[in-house]
């Protein structure tokens, strides 16, 4: 495992999942999305900054082999006491249990990999479902309702719902599993088969990274629903962005134009910028620099 | 003193100093220097967010309570290791000791005053200087040719002058008296007199903190002259940049035209930067957010 704070020598894992959370805002355009190019009424540029200052403390507490959900908790803690708002919650969502599995990969990164990140997952316990609950209390976060039969579990309860997880004996993973349609959920549920796919493609692309990242993102839009938008706005909202990003992407022209017609309906496809995100990670930990 | 790793609860002064260099590219117009608005040919905005991630490790040493030339040397390291270039060593030369005095200052902030920067200062040693001199082992940085004398000095010589400071028994604060006419080093000498009053006009500015950061650079080079523009293009070149600043300060237009036309000339006022983010730190330490 790497020293979390060795201060110089190798890249630690900590350090590229705060740099993947810096540059999925300095990567532009991202339709709809906070990034360089602009910000949106009450949420900015800064605010991401501030989130990615704050949640280093629970990404190193992650590359230092605490329990996933803890780690998840303090970075969401320490994301919204910097930020003031939700910036970053589904991207710590992904990045902590692939920082833990980079870190639990030691000096060969052998275990940075679908199957890597499948043990962290498989590994989850009651108390990390737990302290998932927890980061529920220090944000807002725009979530479906939960299936029938389940409100007991909706994680709008936060803390609240703790009891009932830890009698159903419900580990973190399987919470997630429960968590139907949601695009972050299904990561953790495939090995992050997404994540690993769009890494590739960061890594493979020519030119600065920001670039690179940010065709990436049109190009995971044009090819899945973005689980907030159809959240937010429905199902038809959301099949039409994706065609939309079809249809633009490799057009630097229709591409803006696609930022600025989602920029001023107020649609944000927060989880695909969650999966471009951990996919930058991925791909600074497998060498890539800025 | 802030438990440096404390990862929640208090915002610790290495976090506020991260923060700050981040801030410095999220502000726009920052005339001629690499900002949110525009990169340079060959430094991009992404290799300042990579810096100041690699600084962070240097960072928290400073506030934990580790020799100033040591906690300066280890934060160049980690940014020249993640940035690839030299992109904050000034910032870092301004943060570091303010850092320390911040920490030193305990949960009152008593400390964090010109009074308790200049005691910073006055307590650097002989290996603090040696350490400084090693700082330039991982970077190249553009300084004026040493005073007449002075060659077995000279920066550029990084640790081959180790010797002659240990013989000659300076300190980092003698060594830096010795910079005249450095930006950098007049703070230092003076309890850092313009970052204070440049702390005080960004924490009394209206609005977002990056426009507040904005206009606290154009106001500070419209009143002083940039030290890395007289290194790397002479005198007479800052004097004409002070005054288009003058001229420019107040009129967003004519600020515009400023930026576009110093980016055109490749002139980089880099020290009013450096100051800039200092600045920044010690707002964030007394209390601006995001």
């Amino acid at each position: 495992m790497n020293p979390p704070n060795s201060g110089a020598g190798e890249r630690s894992p900590a350090e590229n999942a705060q740099l993947a959370l810096l540059l999925d805002v300095a990567a532009a355009p991202k339709p709809g999305n906070v990034d360089r190019d602009h910000d949106h009424a009450d949420l900015r540029v800064e605010h991401f900054l501030a989130g990615a200052v704050g949640a280093a403390p629970g990404l190193r507490r992650a590359a230092a082999g605490a329990p996933v959900g803890l780690a998840f908790e303090r970075a969401v803690a320490g994301m919204a006491r910097r930020a003031g708002t939700n910036t970053q919650f589904g991207s710590l969502l992904l990045l902590v249990p692939l920082v833990r599995a980079a870190a639990d990969g030691g000096a060969e990164d052998h275990s940075l990999s679908p199957d890597g990140a499948a043990d962290v997952v498989a590994a989850t316990t009651v108390a990390d479902a737990a302290d998932f609950y927890r980061a529920f209390e220090h944000v807002e976060v725009a979530v479906d309702d939960p299936p029938p039969g389940m409100d007991a579990l909706d994680v709008r309860r936060g803390a609240d719902a703790i009891p009932v997880v830890r009698e159903r004996e419900l580990t973190l993973a399987e919470i997630l599993a429960r968590s139907e349609g949601d695009g972050n959920a299904r990561e953790w549920a495939t090995g992050f088969e997404r994540t690993f796919e769009t890494a590739r493609a960061i890594a493979d692309g020519d030119g600065p990274l920001p670039g690179r990242i940010s065709r990436a993102f049109v190009d995971r839009l044009a090819r899945t629903e973005d689980t907030l938008v159809q959240t937010v706005h429905g199902p038809d909202v959301a099949a039409a962005v994706r065609e939309r990003a079809a249809e633009a992407r490799g057009d630097p022209d229709a591409v803006a134009e696609l930022d600025a017609d989602l920029v001023d309906a107020g649609i944000n496809p927060g989880t695909t910028a969650d999966l471009v995100t951990a996919a930058t990670f991925v791909a600074l930990e497998r060498g890539v620099e800025v």
